[in-house]
């Protein structure tokens, strides 16, 4: 009997040196009926070729990464990073995902951090209605804190939260990824929050690796070779009610160097026995 | 007129080539009237040997660094480890200082963070007693989460104070270091708490820098060097009605390699300008 993969998503990160195109044929091969796209990818194939060669394959999207850095102190640079992030919600509704991933960006070379959260919130609040329009979700995603001064002033599963909290479920959610949350002494009780809510719009799995790459953000491991306890958390994210898709989303540059096939037989593997029994 | 540095101490990992001798010298040299130890260079100079030298130079010992590496599974290692925390519980009463800083470790080989974190809980209560008796306080550090899988478990300050929360405040309190907590969406709140507790028994400076080191320990600079803004939180530890010592803990191998005079110059620099006016 083979396994149940009908909420396995590739996220093309993880085989970053595919097209799109081999990416897609990739997952179908492996059996995964889902794909998480970034913008880069898609804007190689072309907007439109993009769409058409998912749907022609019969994946679903499971998520488009991403919008955000939203955190400019002048205002050209805040109207130019809204432009983008508006494109970004028509991109994600051509391609047939309501679920926009939003890394909200850094400090812009200050250190006020509570001003710059702040304008993260009031940003949020002006493409709300864009969102909406388009039947997409703005998808806050919480980074770890070693992020925090250059890629995403939202630091946890609760602030995210309390972000989204003044807009609609379907509007506003959060994405909960092992990798940036795994060590919040509050993340099952902010999942739960996030479950009652109706606002998970989706769930990253990956492993926290010891020794930090020299490029921290590349740290990131298969599920099962790191720290994580991703069966717990599974578990927590499965109580809160998430039926949606999981994606596998790994930034390390040892896997990018492996055949793509192979990562895919890798993280099905780590999925069957670390994830799926948890679901 | 000369600047207040009636509040400032260095902490001896800052000039990790001097000895406790040169260091205890140098910080009076710099007119500053208080030193954190490390228990390394205490050993060095042997127990009783590095009192006498502190104490005969008048100065204050703001606090011991460290115990704590609570986080064992197996019970020889947890035995070992509460010996050696109440030895360091009789060192920090025979310096002279109450506050033992405490870094309570990382996973010990398994990925059950939960479990970790609850046997941290059990252990500070099984050395609450022999601190009391000492009159020492064990103070909980709450590392950056960059460091929960190596380090520490204790990942916030509001994780550190509800450990706390159990025992008397002058038995078991918590230490803000602007490095690990400066991220933290509910950083004020927390020290807000801490200050009503009256479990604040030390505040500690210094700044993040980027890139990351390779070595993330080392990552660490002078105060006004990179991205924490150092005057809010210090108005936030002031307001909370802190009035002990502000030391200087940077590890940064750049900063180790240049001489410790000129270090104590920078540091005391950085204080007068970002931290002395928000005291």
């Amino acid at each position: 009997m083979s396994a149940d993969l009908s909420r396995l998503s590739l996220n093309t990160a993880t085989t970053k040196a595919w097209t799109l195109r081999e990416a897609v044929d990739g997952a179908v091969r492996a059996g995964l009926p889902a794909i998480g796209l970034w913008r880069d990818r898609v804007q190689e194939a072309g907007l439109a070729e993009a769409a058409k060669i998912v749907a022609d394959a019969g994946l679903r999207v499971s998520s488009l990464c991403r919008g955000g850095f939203l955190t400019a102190d002048d205002d050209a640079a805040a109207r130019a990073a809204l432009d983008d992030n508006r494109r970004a919600i028509a991109e994600a509704a051509t391609l047939g995902t309501r679920e926009l991933i939003m890394v909200v960006g850094g400090l812009p070379g200050g250190v006020d951090l509570v001003g710059a959260r702040r304008r993260v919130a009031d940003r949020i609040g002006e493409l709300a209605p864009s969102a909406a329009e388009h039947g997409v979700r703005l998808v806050l995603e919480p980074l770890h804190p070693m992020f925090v001064a250059d890629r995403a002033v939202i630091s946890t599963l609760g602030q995210a939260l309390d972000i989204a909290e003044p807009f609609p479920a379907d509007v506003v959610g959060v994405v909960v990824d092992t990798y940036h949350v795994w060590w919040d002494p509050d993340l099952q009780h902010q999942i739960a929050r996030a479950g009652v809510a109706g606002r998970i719009a989706g769930y990253q799995v990956c492993d926290w690796v010891l020794p930090l790459a020299a490029d921290a953000l590349l740290s990131r491991g298969h599920v099962g070779d790191g720290y994580i306890d991703v069966p717990t958390i599974t578990g927590w994210v499965a109580q809160a009610g998430y039926t949606g898709d999981v994606e596998v989303e790994i930034f390390n540059q040892a896997i990018w160097d492996t055949p793509g096939d192979e990562t895919l037989a890798t993280l099905t593997e780590r999925y069957v026995g670390h994830v799926l029994p948890h679901l």
